[in-house]
C-alpha cells in the first residue's frame, strides 16, 4: 500500500519530504502507484495477466442518505490492510505482491506490516508467486525482490539485526525493472526471470 | 459484493424486505458474508487456502486531521467495484468468485455488474477457478455455479432472453453446499467437485 495515511507505515511521505525538499509530496508513492495501475491495465488489455490493486480498506462509521439512491459517508477511518495491495493471475498462477516507495540507502521494514510479510510467505508456500516491488525514488529505480530474499533479512531484523534492507542488497538479490513506454513498469518480465527461469 | 449501498445491484435488501417482512434487513447478505469470511478464516488457519474478501471501494473526497497521526474521512462515496469480492489461492491455483444473496424463484442478473461477469470469464480463460456463490435466503441453500454455466444464461439475457437465472437451473447445473460447523460454508468441497473432478 502506498502513502498509507495513518500510523507508522504511512509516514514515508513526510519523512522523505524533509530529506528531499525538491520533491513534491504527490511524487511520493502515488505516481509509482499510478504507473503500476497503468501497467496492470496494459497487461489486462493485452490478455497477459489480470492483476488489480485492492481498494484501500476503510471502516465506515456513519453514512448520510441525502436522497434515496445516494449514500454519503460522513465518518470513516482508514483500516490496516489485512493483506497486500496487488494480486491476480499470471501464466495460470496466483500472483501477489506489495509495492512501496522509499529512498536509498535502504528500505525500512517499518514500511511493511508483519502480517503482510507472513501473507506473502504463506502465498509462496502454497505455490503462488510472491514478491515486493520497491521504488527507490532518489535512484529512479524499481526492483523486484522475491519473498525468499526478503524473509532472510526480515528474520535477522526480528532477532536484533538491522531494521532495513540496504539498497546494495536489492542490487545483488533483486531484479532491476527498466521503465518503458508501455507498460510503464514492465515488472512481469522480472517475474519471468525470477519465477519462470528458462 | 453484498448489500451494495447504492445503485441497482444494491437494492436487494429493500426489495426482498418488502417481499419478506419477517426477515430483518441485517439478515440479507451480511450474515452470508460473515459466514463466508469465517469459512475463509478457517481455510487460512488450516493452510487449505488463502482467500480474502476485498475491501469495499470508497472514493475519499475529504479527510480531516484532528491530530497529527489521526485521519478522519469526512466525505466519501461508495464506488463500483472493478472486480469481484473474493480472490486468492487454492490448490496452487488462482481462485476468484462473487457471492450474492437472493430469493427463489430466481437470481436476477441485475445483482451483478457486466464487468464482473467479464472479469470472471477472463479469469477462467487464463486458467483460474471462477464461479458464483449464490445464497437463496428463503430456501436456506447456497449453490456454487461455475462461470461457464453462468455465461450461457447471461448471453441469452443479453440477446433478449430472461434477465435472471431460475432456481431450478442452480439445482440442475450448480453444486449445493451443505452448511457445516467449521467451516460454516464448506464451499471448497464444491470447488473440488466442479474444478478438480476425480
Amino acid at each position: 500500500m502506498l502513502n498509507y495515511p495513518t500510523g507508522k507505515p504511512g509516514k514515508t511521505g513526510e519523512q522523505t519530504l524533509i530529506r528531499n525538499p525538491n520533491l513534491s509530496k504527490s511524487r511520493l508513492g502515488t505516481s509509482f502507484e499510478q504507473a503500476l495501475n497503468e501497467s496492470n491495465q496494459y497487461y489486462l488489455q493485452h490478455n497477459i495477466a489480470i492483476i488489480h490493486k485492492k481498494p484501500t480498506p476503510v471502516q465506515v462509521v456513519k453514512v448520510d442518505f441525502p436522497s434515496r439512491n445516494k449514500a454519503r459517508i460522513v465518518e470513516a477511518y482508514y483500516k490496516i490492510p489485512s493483506t497486500t495491495d496487488y494480486n491476480g493471475i499470471y501464466r495460470g498462477q496466483y500472483i501477489d505482491f506489495e509495492a512501496k516507495s522509499c529512498y536509498a540507502p535502504s528500505f525500512p521494514f517499518s514500511h511493511l506490516f508483519r502480517h503482510q510479510i507472513e501473507h506473502l510467505r504463506n502465498v509462496a508456500k502454497m505455490g503462488g508467486i510472491a514478491f515486493l516491488l520497491i521504488e527507490f525514488i532518489n535512484k529512479q529505480e524499481v526492483y523486484l525482490l522475491a519473498i525468499d530474499k526478503l524473509i532472510c533479512c526480515y528474520e535477522e531484523s526480528l532477532s536484533g539485526g538491522r531494521k532495513s534492507i540496504p539498497y546494495a542488497y536489492f542490487k545483488e538479490h533483486g531484479i532491476l525493472i527498466k521503465p518503458a513506454y508501455a507498460p510503464r513498469i514492465p515488472y512481469l518480465e522480472a517475474v519471468d526471470q525470477a519465477f519462470f527461469p528458462k
